[in-house]
């Protein structure tokens, strides 16, 4: 990397653009010059450390505009960027580089989920996920994603799309069992934090084991006798439902291995 | 407690009885005097720490029997205890107390998931749910949890049953969800590895969050667009109809809740 530090320009005032704000500031090798809202006090916690602006003509020239948006935003505000020779990246998992408007394409993805209740994110573990329409664009993602982080990868946007995906299955879709978990314990008088030491060693586990040698429970063994038991207990509704049905699922996997 | 130690008789060479095995010896105040399985190899590495046991002949008095076997072994094989008045408890999440067989009844239940490739497990941490039939032998089972473990409580068959199917969904369900991500990640040439951050920043949030305050992902925003996005990529299959079911479920949700 060039003497020069990085100047980047962050659009976005979420949960996205506010981690890597955090992050961006850390770096001395980059130049976090200017974040962009539409609304200032979305990004008023940075004005001591960079210049806000809601007005796009305050625009600088920068090495990298990095559109932290919504997904339904990128591409209409990549428009507004169309006359800047700049590389222009967005954030997401789920829109394609080639739907941006600008010159130049890129992506720059944190595979992680993000919420406000947490402060602080630390990027050096998070994958950073990253394509370029071209060499010259993908070699200047690539040293900014390894300031960020010790895990950059370079992936295509379909494979970015289906590693969105596998993130639905793993996070988003495994909060909704640990939901199950915990209304399931509330109606029977009991605390969710006897779950919790369960649910950190079921996501430990899966470190080092695949989830396929990791599977245990009633359905992975064919206990129909435990299965049944379950569903009983459970009586008629959405909870013995999706019981029968992801247990239907296992049974068949293991139908599908003898 | 007295100064006399407990002592106590461990039935079965599985991964629970192993690894209680392997937390009792490290008690002071108790001494494992026996282990019983119908096959001595199973148990064939405690042979130098205390006596191993094939013949129910062989038993010496105690003040427990702990049943450490499989759901389905438990009650015929309380049968065979049936003479003595020692305190019986098996450790099932899933075979009420009532089962029993023998005089004195009792349950003594790790919630933890227990994996043979996993050589140590600490139970000072793991939830220990007891039961039984009156308050001496509650005493004496207490006294016992507390040594194993800081996270002691009493409750009824009832409560246990639905601890246990709680597990399935945190734990059992959940895997099956890392699973559909691996299997997807491997169809694009993608490692797991990118996905094993997610799910511990995943289980790590419901530690402090509720599951209901940790819900984020396309269904829970009620993003029809990038749902329908996913499940055009994932075509027809079981993937598919697994995400289409699930995200109504979380949609419906929402609808609830406005």
């Amino acid at each position: 990397m060039a003497n020069q530090p990085l100047h980047i320009t962050l659009f976005g005032g979420g949960n996205v653009a506010t981690h890597l704000a955090k992050n961006l500031l850390t770096l001395p090798d980059v130049r976090l010059q200017q974040i962009y809202n539409r609304h200032l006090d979305a990004i008023k916690a940075f004005e001591q450390n960079t210049e806000i602006i809601d007005d796009l003509s305050k625009l600088k020239p920068a090495d990298m505009f990095i559109l932290a948006l919504k997904d339904d935003a990128i591409v209409p505000f990549s428009k507004k960027l169309q006359a800047f020779d700049t590389l222009t990246v967005h954030t997401s998992g789920s829109v394609a580089m080639t739907d941006l408007q600008t010159r130049r394409k890129g992506v720059l993805y944190p595979f992680q989920t993000f919420s406000k209740d947490k402060p602080d994110i630390d990027f050096s573990n998070i994958p950073i996920l990253i394509e370029a329409e071209n060499d010259t664009d993908l070699i200047l993602l690539e040293n900014l994603g390894k300031l960020l982080s010790d895990n950059v990868q370079i992936v295509d946007s379909e494979q970015r799309k289906a590693l969105h995906i596998a993130g639905v299955f793993a996070a988003n879709f495994v909060n909704y069992m640990y939901r199950q978990a915990a209304e399931l314990l509330q109606d029977h008088q009991l605390s969710f934090d006897l779950v919790k030491p369960l649910i950190m060693e079921t996501a430990q586990k899966v470190q080092t084991l695949s989830p396929a040698e990791a599977q245990t429970g009633p359905a992975s063994r064919g206990d129909f006798k435990t299965i049944r038991k379950h569903l009983d207990f459970l009586k008629i509704g959405s909870k013995s439902e999706l019981y029968q049905y992801l247990s239907e699922l296992i049974l068949k996997e293991i139908g599908n291995k003898k």
